[in-house]
């Protein structure tokens, strides 16, 4: 019997799981809530765009997390013992750069840089560095196309390299102070295996690849030429980052003594490669070619593999598609929308000042509407929008109220808008040569509100499978520490039989319903048109919005009555 | 010493208030909350268009308003009698026709027709007529453009026309037993004269030239051969409605034994003819040429007049240019907005689910703000657009809102949007040459929402004058009644005399702050657009809408931090 740790570092709280490798059971698991900010975020009243966390969080979480997975794993199964743990994975949310000092220490947990924004975790949220995108994105295409063709053609404020320049223009003692960067999937790992030199630190290629314009084909990062362009100190930063970047095929290290003894684990065990938190979560979904995962929770990400030795043309507005991301031997391809869990937390907390028990009360009401009923349409872009018009200068949009609108409406809407915009994100990948046979979704969303499950097949047409692990993030990575380790010591040697056996889906799925399908298509077609009408693609003509609208409702309210 | 009563049928209410001739102070007065259906408000679930009211609860609340009023006038003022009560005038809300037998008994106050909907007073805001409008519209245009173009080009759902066409559509039978069609404005004033055929019914002009397509210039109501096109039962009926309207400069009868003895006051003294609330509302806040009166309640209503000898040019979008209609001697213009405070109470009743106490916490909150901080737009439609779209199938739009959007900045930005539809209407007035040197506000919101009317001056860029009453419309039905009652008898004999001695303004008046309004001569502009895109004018290019919001709303707040 072995068996493998996963941990996963999400936008609010860090998960630990211990996973039997023989059968995938999930037999030790543990929550920690970051301490720090509102729920884990530092923010700044006075700048919406502002979201950072604090790298001490994460290191208090990692040894808390884990002591008690194992404990749990030790009381609910006779044959568990930390000393056949074989290896342990790492994912995270990112792009989320730390910068650290030449030991590998966070800025921010040294006493000269207590408390400074700039010094902590620039969290994938933060969209502080809007303009510097921008600028990246303007220099990108004159100068460097083939960097941009990687990431649909438009760099974003919540990547690397926005963030690390924005940290130079607003803190330069900071930016200064730094010797490198580390992004937080990286850095767990680097921590576990006791690495006190950035440039020894292992870079995972999924958080290079999608986020810092990293590939093989150019020599790794951005070269300094293009660098300088932007600022010469971040040419010169480029020297202290690293020169390869690895996939699942390689370990970020092994167990250093430290760690081992305050998790209580083997020294030496096997430390994966960190990758972001849905590159492993759709591992741990079972992710194949053809498979499409969704991992819905406070935000959406959206994955793909196509084999490496097809030809995958660069798809316009696809966050990116880089080789080995996900698996090794694969183009990993990454999509997603900024907002989709927050949008409805920000309704149900900031607008209905409602608890956990509204969402289940306006989610009740809401089932009961039938589709078009409301004669509402909205766009989910209260978070920007990542896919894609890769534009985070976007804000929401509700369309239709009357005077007899209710909340429960709205907060279907709301629903039927992120699913809108995960059609949109289907849409776009299938016509440009990804095939999607089969949708698998994870994270909390899925697994707990069948009506949105049921929306979101309506307005996709697509059958909703659910993955079997409500912690399909922390399971892949386990699943990645599981074939690192290897056969001999009872994990596996390759991804495929590992998710064979590791993975599942649930038994229930949602299958669409015809007559929602057509209306929804209907209702598609206005969305399509306020998307491209507002996300500036096409002029488009608004006039006949409304009208359509209402000309849904009256027909839909006739059927219902 | 006289005194004269004033009555006005709001949308929830009736008020009876009784007035000194002297000094125009109000010694009495009473309201009646119509006890029928939701806030006096007969509704179907099935059907958000629908709003009629009980005719029975008008008679009610006549006898139980005013019997009250002149009780507390006995209170308050040793010199009033009764008997010293020189006259009665009626104003109501607009159009609301009400199907009547051949003694002018409102059909649903019989046996036979009792809870029929069809068979009630069809409300100002009933929208149920819209497929009727659209037809009265495209065959006016093309066979009698003359009618339309006293109406802003469009007919509307909420008239009289429309409504009655409607009822032959849905409810035959009613339509069958109704002898003739009275606005409520006319009825009561009949009721009070004891007048029991509908043909000796003395019609308003205000209601007949703004809703029925009535001028003296083509011989009265629309000519037969136009409401054949429409339904030839609609031609019969113009037989059996009236030949002739009035304006205030004729009674619209005396007071009859069976009500003199009802209310306690002189038989035979003097009815004024009947107008709509907002047009005796504008003679009750003293408008005269040059001065714009805005009444601002539920929904809004502009009015202006302009000298009848002048020439006055048709006004694409405004409801209606009739001579008459507010004053002898003037053309009466009236323009309005089809929701305001009905926008605010949805978002603070349906959405927030809050109550009175949060109108207020809300309204504390919302004034810290400065203008375009909180980053939003939105279109003012949640009920249609009256002026200057005439448009009832067009719905709300809210837009910009991000995660950390709050309660406070969303009510905001409605009253902003209320405020940049009252722009709209006043630019599109002026540049059709009618003169607003003044703008004088009335209604309980102008008088108890200093934030509201301090927007509502930054954003029009004028000052806003309050009316110092707060029953305007009231007072003005009483001024008609003193001046056609005449100065023998305490009363006076002339419009401007009269409104010179009874009407007031409130001192506190509200300027335009000149920083503020340069941010909002900024977000109109964006307003325009939007209204201009979904109201179907113009094509419009949105891709710069949420871009542009987003770049104010960061200038607003660096000034403000």
């Amino acid at each position: 019997m072995a068996y493998t740790i996963g941990l996963d570092y999400g936008s609010n709280s860090l998960r630990s799981i211990v996973v039997r490798c023989s059968d995938g059971m999930e037999v030790g698991s543990s929550v920690f809530e970051y301490p720090s900010g509102e729920q884990g975020i530092l923010l700044d009243p006075s700048d919406h765009n502002l979201a950072r966390q604090h790298p001490g969080d994460y290191i208090a979480g990692l040894e808390s997390a884990t002591r008690h997975a194992i404990a749990e794993a030790g009381q609910s199964d006779n044959e568990f013992s930390p000393k056949k743990v074989i290896g342990i994975g790492v994912d995270s949310t990112g792009s989320s750069p730390i910068p650290v000092d030449a030991s590998n220490q966070a800025l921010a947990m040294l006493p000269d840089f207590q408390g400074r924004l700039a010094a902590e975790c620039w969290l994938w949220k933060d969209h502080t560095s809007a303009e510097e995108a921008a600028t990246i994105t303007e220099l990108g295409r004159e100068h460097r196309p083939q960097y941009l063709a990687k990431c649909g053609n438009t760099y974003s404020s919540e990547w690397f390299w926005s963030k690390i320049w924005h940290c130079l223009k607003v803190d330069s003692e900071v930016f200064e102070a730094a010797y490198s960067w580390v992004e937080l999937c990286d850095w767990i790992p680097a921590v576990l295996a006791g690495l006190t030199d950035p440039k020894d630190v292992k870079r995972g290629v999924c958080a290079a690849g999608h986020k810092a314009f990293y590939a093989d084909e150019w020599g790794g990062l951005p070269d300094k030429e293009f660098l300088t362009m932007l600022d010469p100190k971040l040419a010169e930063l480029r020297d202290r980052l690293y020169e390869k970047a690895y996939d699942a095929s390689e370990k970020a290290g092994e167990l250093c003594p430290e760690w081992a003894e305050r998790l209580g684990l083997p020294e030496g065990i096997v430390i994966a490669i960190g990758e972001f938190d849905v590159h492993y979560g759709a591992v741990g979904a079972g992710v194949d070619e053809g498979t499409l995962i969704k991992v819905i929770g406070t935000s959406t990400c959206d994955c793909a593999v196509v084999r490496a030795d097809k030809k995958v043309t660069d798809i316009p507005g696809i966050c990116g598609i880089v080789k080995g991301a996900i698996l090794p031997g694969y183009y990993g391809i990454e999509a997603g929308q900024s907002a989709v869990g927050d949008i409805f937390a920000w309704f149900v907390n900031s607008v209905c000042k409602g608890d956990a028990d509204t969402h289940a009360s306006l989610t009740a009401e809401a089932d009961k509407l039938a589709p078009g009923e409301s004669g509402l349409l909205a766009l989910d872009w209260n978070n920007g929008n990542r896919t894609i018009l890769v534009d985070p200068l976007l804000g929401g949009l509700l369309l239709g109220q009357t005077l007899h609108t209710t909340q429960s409406e709205i907060y279907r809407t709301l629903i039927e808008a992120t699913a809108f915009g995960a059609r949109m994100i289907l849409e776009r990948i299938e016509e440009y040569g990804v095939p999607v046979s089969r949708v698998v979704c994870a994270g909390g969303i899925a697994e707990k509100n069948p009506m949105l499950m049921q929306i979101y097949a309506d307005i996709t047409g697509r059958e909703m499978l659910v993955s079997g692990s409500s912690q399909t993030c922390a399971l892949g990575s386990a699943v990645s520490a599981a074939v690192l380790a290897g056969s001999s010591i009872g994990g596996y040697d390759d991804f495929e039989t590992a998710q064979t056996k590791i993975t599942r889906l649930k038994d229930a799925s949602f299958k669409p319903n015809p007559a929602a399908q057509a209306t929804y298509n209907e209702l598609f077609k206005l969305y399509k048109e306020l998307h491209d009408a507002f996300g500036g693609v096409s002029e488009g003509d608004m006039g006949g919005v409304m009208k359509k609208l209402l000309s849904i409702k009256e027909r839909a309210r006739s059927i219902d009555s």
